[in-house]
């Protein structure tokens, strides 16, 4: 188990009390036993400082005075950012083994080094190339062609489809779907013909794509994800989409088909995005906001159709008082009657 | 086949008519055979009487002496409730199949008693332990350490990750994942670097999931789903979310980070959850209701913003009728011009 | 590679320019280099002709005398059409390999002809009975007694539960979950009892469903999606629900259950059907719309809830301009105060 001071050199952050108290876990405040370094990092979770069992205390400095709680403190400037050098002190990490299990079904073509490590059920196509250090769970599908790049990783059950492009360090998430062919038909007397889906599908390097996502190749061009960009659980990236790099997508959110999205970009969770639109760099749009329209480079949006976030709360807060607004406007018609000419 | 007379004992109702009618199956009154029991549950489904061709009618109290339809009738209290104990005399069981597959992986640390089933090309990790009588389909993977309680059913293709806690009789259904990394990263530059994701998930007692589900674990606490839960298909929960016992999420509903959800809430279809918010016992979420703000014990609410239900309603039936009321502003206006100093 | 002279003859379009000049696959103007054939099919995207590289350019009547861009061209009625024919001119087509891959594991009571393909490690239950040429991608799982049409396509890590019937040339995308358990319990005193699922699960013929799907069997009845209808990634369908013949439904909507879709239905991204209701043919639902209603034939609505198009959209042109009408009503009663007589 770790010192307090061990953790205090490893996140650069300073020491309330005795450093020489260990910890076996970083624990939230309300669930931290004798044994844990408790966690608090907004005020919102201060009460849960009463009961806290903790037996240390990683604080921001903003917080750090707090009265109540274990007086052996870690202060740093953001406790959720210092978790990144303080956690790899307490957990070894657990990798998927190395090496190629038995039971994978391996095209005689495909490209493995042997730094890579495949689960067991995993079947890999015809001229598959995978880059160093490539770790694949359990029971994926790897398509023909498919390029992997180095310390990518795929959680069980993934299917990439064939072509697919993945840069380096990509983690993908249990039951994602990439390269699937979009929605695109031609349409006539009810009867809806199957346009043929041969584009590519790319994620660039130190992408993070959540559960059961769904990301479709694009229909004759690309569909991409740019680099560093993170996609939370559930989301839908329709063909031909590209979003730019560093741009995050939280949970259930859709992208319908040809829609750019630039770089930096924020969509809350379950926000829909139409078809062929362009949303510029660091947009930041709304949880459930329904963009049926470009937007502008730094632009804040939200509701359906999507406006300026700051109006559009304004503008809902007046229709919840729209009922006594119609009372008021009745009153006045009462005492000005339209035969009432003055 | 079962008579009238026996479905009558199973289910505690009563007959009208001959109880030594025989059915094969209940089915819906406007899709009934000779050979069936005909459900009638809602007066919205009585016009379909004319055609039902069922040989007897399982029918309400309330709906028992409709003129239409078969004679011969099997009167319950709740006709879809009576199901619960009717259809195990039409039914016999298809428990997936004792035993473990010679085609699953089990790591030799893994516990397993002898009353478990585990489905071909399964997967199971180190230390995980299974309880008595768990059912573990095909092509599932069940993580390093998993613990699953007695009588719990995984449907094909569930993924549970690492450290998942599942207690006793949880079904989980096809494609659901349990345990994902949560959302979490720090922002700095447009950059974004991951938190690591180390905390548990638990689904308590009799809960059930629904297919391609995304349940996150805890960043560095714990997820919990409580005892007696219901969770429909492709519902997203988040990171260190906590849901009470016997709480209902209905069809893609998502939850944000870090919010806690009552005992007893119910959450209609697609509805989302912001993160860090505090929702109260026995709350109703109506539809696609956006949640950005705590909600009281027992509150009904709906729209995004989500307000009360019925305030909400209301306001926006006065929406659809603002191009009228503006008209009748400006008639108002044209009356008493500004410069109109009466 | 295939000559523009070819294409035309494939597609029925006609020549402007030299017909001998070839291409190795169909891009986007913005990425077209100098052996593809650029589609242009919008005039949004006729800008990215400044920059297009393409040796040849595949573009509608309406656009075919644009000035920039490749001389060659090959014109068409609709240019997305035209792919249908043209693509198999580049793409010979990688089917699955035939034949069972030796990891399948079938049971002895399955029956496949010889023209069927299964992939590695998926999972066929008894009694299940497969059409000529259905192509069954890896690691999947085909419940017993499913039936599988002529021509039919599972992609990867597809479910099909026991006794879900497939029609003929059925598409079905990685991660599809087909007759999984409907969401009904009956609830009293805080605990919800599961109400046994036994109905069916009908896709008839030419359906193609998207990615990671969840498509519920009925209750006692059947769930149905009708001939030709097309369903985008991450939809939800609940049980006992029928979907007509020839309905699109795009990408994470969400349909309640018993709920009756007619034919030729379009439902935009992330709409929500509650259950119980009726749509009428060719109605047209939002992207986004939550619909508590019936919908009449032909009818356009959005919004939540769910209104006419065109009044919707209407109506809130109008709430985003409440602050101001605010404000003309108080400049009103403040001209008018109520004790203001006349």
């Amino acid at each position: 188990m770790p010192t307090l001071a061990a953790a205090a050199q490893a996140t650069g952050g300073r020491i309330l009390g005795d450093g020489s108290v260990t910890f076996r876990r970083v624990a939230p405040v309300h669930d931290a036993g004798p044994r844990d370094l408790a966690l608090l990092a907004h005020r919102r979770y201060a009460a849960d400082l009463a009961r806290c069992g903790g037996g240390a205390l990683l604080v921001s400095e903003a917080l750090s005075g707090i009265e109540e709680g274990p007086p052996h403190r870690l202060v740093v400037a953001d406790p959720h950012a210092a978790l990144i050098d303080l956690l790899p002190l307490l957990h070894t990490e657990s990798r998927q083994d190395e090496g190629v299990h038995p039971t994978a079904v391996i095209h005689a073509s495909a490209v493995l080094p042997e730094s890579v490590g495949v689960g067991a059920h995993t079947v890999i196509g015809a001229g598959a190339t995978l880059g160093e250090d490539v770790r694949i769970g359990p029971n994926c599908v790897v398509g023909a062609g498919v390029a992997i790049g180095a310390g990518t990783v795929l959680y069980p059950s993934v299917t990439l489809y064939p072509g697919s492009v993945l840069g380096e360090r990509v983690i993908v998430h249990a039951g994602a779907r990439i390269g699937v062919d979009g929605f695109g038909y031609v349409s006539s007397g009810g009867t809806h013909r199957k346009i043929p889906q041969v584009g590519a599908c790319v994620i660039e390097d130190d992408v993070e794509i959540g559960a059961n996502c769904a990301i479709d190749r694009g229909s004759i061009g690309r569909t991409v994800v740019g680099a560093g960009s993170k996609l939370d659980n559930l989301v839908h990236v329709g063909h031909n989409v590209t979003v730019g790099r560093g741009s995050m997508l939280v949970a259930q959110v859709g992208v319908a088909g040809s829609t750019r999205i630039g770089a930096g970009v924020a969509i809350g969770g379950q926000a829909g995005i139409s078809g062929h639109l362009t949303v510029g760099a660091r947009a930041r749009i709304a949880a459930q906001a329904g963009v049926i329209g470009d937007v502008a480079p730094g632009q804040a949006i939200s509701g359906y159709p999507a406006r300026d976030h700051r109006d559009y709360l304004k503008a809902m807060a007046h229709v919840m008082r729209l009922p006594e607004l119609v009372k008021r406007l009745r009153l006045l018609e009462r005492r000005h009657p339209a035969e009432d000419k003055h």
